[in-house]
């Protein structure tokens, strides 16, 4: 059965290309509004192309920003519903006379594609498309029942996505979502990403004296601003770098051994990691490995800080103020909110003498992961097996990505972030590009995958 | 015998002022290349007007930069010899439309004569010299060998004054040196500082990666050069605001029972100096009261610091650079150079994991005091309380005065600063001026304390 799909992939190739060439051929930068017209246009090719391959119940959504494009086909009986997220917007172009090509003149070198949108996100929405055409057409219907959302904001925050997903939830309701817009590890070695750390950042502010002054006049009789915020920073971390925030740590989620397991597969070369980063030596949190440390342990982190002068040479100044912007990188199962007030309990526990303190918030995001061995994702990690011949790879991922946690929280589902790019391929830079390799084996991937989600029970 | 000058010098007041008009419309700012030629007059026009008193071996000396204006009176055989120091240039006008009327314009209001260099220090040094005309013509001879030595570079860091000093080192042999370039606390108030700070200076650059780090992605697993740099900052201080680094209060003088008696009767408002800083409360070493803080005690003040993001917002970057500058405030008898090295060694033991820390030492400075008991001090002392008719303060400063540290490493003479100046008379600013009330009283001081000198044995 699979050699149907795979044979009509290869056979249509070269039509493929040329559809996904004109995709791409649509400026749609969703960031400036001189292309407003355009990033409609892409919307409305995909609902044009979304008919063709035989999705129903396309339908572009307006919202205060640019449109939705959401398309289903629902009549795989009691199969699996899954939701499939992607984007159709890109990045601008600047700087444009870094492009070996025009970005929006599509044009294949050494078996890449290169144009903006190639691998973020055109390239990987418009594989899901052919995908779904390829099952259509080589067995008349679709293992599983299939929903499509594709936004065209993904790239300046998607701020009207969330509000759309809340309005529309009941059509929305699938077993599990993926989004494609990631990618895997290296070359030939697929990977899943089942786990993404959240995020929950503040500002401190201290302010001492009424100005500045003059350190000889006042310094020894008045808390320098400086010194308080340093007092203060420094008792976020023990000497191991571990927090020392109360409860910080409490509701962290272990590992469990397959994932110790999974993570040690990697091989992951820190001594190589050392050496790229330039650093005397690596460090952190003691008991842990460097994958553990930023994808399943959570952090405190100084964004930045200031005070006083920094110009050149010496000014003997005693500075009134200082400012330190801190975020935090959170795990399951920590809520942003609590570690938040956690945070504020802290410093106002630490506040330093002669001084005062205010702490402004900043962004909140809730951290988000699919069980390990929740039958999605293990069934991806055979389907890019099957294509690829190696074993794929499973890790956690040390960032963000706000729509997961978006959608997580309004639809409550578990997330498969089944990705086709790698990690060379200029997004958001000039020369964007997208191997074709992982385009054709991506396609099979997607096949694959449906017809073996078909033959679970998810419910 | 008081009279006689008190009456000369009341007689002559009007032409005395026109005469001090006439200096201070030379516009002698030693900073603009434009105004070397009124530097040159400056130096001209006393050099003319130390002749015209009565001073001998009057003598201009070219420096590579501005000349250096020299003349004595050494016929006062065993007598004590006196060297007096001063400066004839000027700070720069801008912003020249904030002056109520034009700065090289002198103009009398309100028994206050308001022109650029009025108090600093053309008008000090001016004095000086109408009190050597009122000796000389009220008694015929000076009570005091004097030696007057006033430069034209103070207001640039005094570049050749060492050099003049270090070479000149045999003119200038004196008994004790006079420096009228500072003021009284308050207006009908005499004080004397008898005791300077110094300086030790330093910056610290800490380098993590080779570039700042997305802190998803790096974030737990590599050092922060913020949190590095945080460590070590706090590492100086304990909680109550004292020195950590060892040996850094090894060789600091403790106070005699009369200096504290002395500052004591200064009866220094605690409450409303906090008050005036807008400080929730003052701050500093356990046991000490303000002015001992800021006059006695060493400090080590962290000037300025920065690292990673600064701007609006929020930007989730580890950063791999972070930088602080220091200055320490020194007091007899510690050594900047000895302190310096403590320092370093401290940051070498505190040097925090997965970075590298580099120090760039700046300006050093040596502490200056002037025994409270010594003879010269407490003879100013009865001076001013003859003519204010007060007792004279006894202060110290937590500040340093460059020059102060060079004649006293040079020469290693006493140093009496004896200043007219009041705290609010906008020296370096718009409408400097200077209050007649200490023009005309601080003439008559400057008297007194010669004939008191001349009864003195300082040998």
């Amino acid at each position: 059965m699979g050699q149907a799909f795979q044979q009509y992939l290869k056979d249509h190739r070269n039509q493929h290309l040329e559809q996904l060439k004109e995709f791409l051929k649509i400026p749609s930068i969703s960031s400036l509004s001189e292309h407003k017209a355009d990033v409609k246009k892409a919307a409305e090719w995909l609902q044009h192309e979304l008919s063709l391959v035989g999705m129903e119940n396309v339908q572009i959504f307006e919202t205060d920003g640019h449109p939705i494009v959401y398309a289903d086909w629902l009549h795989a009986d009691e199969k699996p519903t899954v939701l499939i997220y992607g984007h159709y917007d890109v990045q601008p172009v600047d700087p444009i006379d870094l492009w070996e090509t025009p970005p929006f003149e599509p044009s294949i070198r050494d078996e890449k594609i290169f144009a903006r949108g190639a691998s973020d996100d055109k390239g990987q929405v418009f594989m899901h498309i052919k995908a779904v055409e390829a099952l259509f057409q080589t067995m008349g219907r679709l293992p599983v029942n299939i929903k499509l959302i594709i936004e065209g904001e993904e790239e300046i925050g998607s701020p009207h996505l969330p509000g759309f997903v809340e309005e529309y939830r009941n059509l929305l309701k699938a077993d599990f979502l993926v989004i494609s817009d990631t990618g895997i590890i290296e070359k030939g070695k697929p990977s899943i990403c089942y786990g993404l750390r959240g995020l929950c950042g503040l500002q401190i502010d201290v302010k001492g004296a009424k100005t500045d002054l003059h350190s000889g006049q006042f310094g020894g009789a008045v808390q320098n601003a400086a010194h308080a915020l340093v007092e203060l920073l420094a008792s976020f971390h023990d000497q191991d770098g571990k927090v020392t925030v109360e409860g910080f740590y409490d509701k962290v989620l272990p590992l469990t051994e397959e994932e110790k397991k999974a993570f040690l597969a990697l091989n992951t070369d820190e001594e190589q990691i050392r050496e790229e980063l330039g650093v005397p030596e690596l460090f952190g949190e003691k008991g842990f490995n460097f994958n553990e440390r930023t994808w399943v342990r959570p952090t405190l982190e100084i964004n930045g800080m200031a005070s006083g002068f920094q110009g050149e040479g010496i000014k003997t100044v005693l500075p009134s103020e200082a400012m330190a912007k801190i975020t935090c990188r959170l795990v399951p199962d920590q809520d942003p909110e609590e570690i938040y007030n956690l945070l504020v309990k802290h410093i106002e526990k630490h506040k330093p003498k002669g001084v005062t303190v205010s702490v402004t918030p900043f962004d909140q995001g809730a951290p988000f992961l699919t069980p390990f061995d929740h039958p999605a994702i293990q069934a991806a990690g055979r389907a890019y097996e099957k294509v690829y011949g190696v074993p794929t790879a499973f890790t956690r991922s040390g960032g963000s990505i706000p729509i997961v946690a978006d959608f997580d929280r309004i639809l409550g589902l578990p997330v498969v972030l089944m990705g086709f790019g790698l990690p060379n391929e200029n997004f958001h830079a000039p020369n964007e590009h997208f191997h074709l390799e992982n385009f054709d084996k991506g396609m099979e991937t997607i096949c694959h995958y449906w017809l073996d989600i078909s033959t679970l029970s998810l419910r």
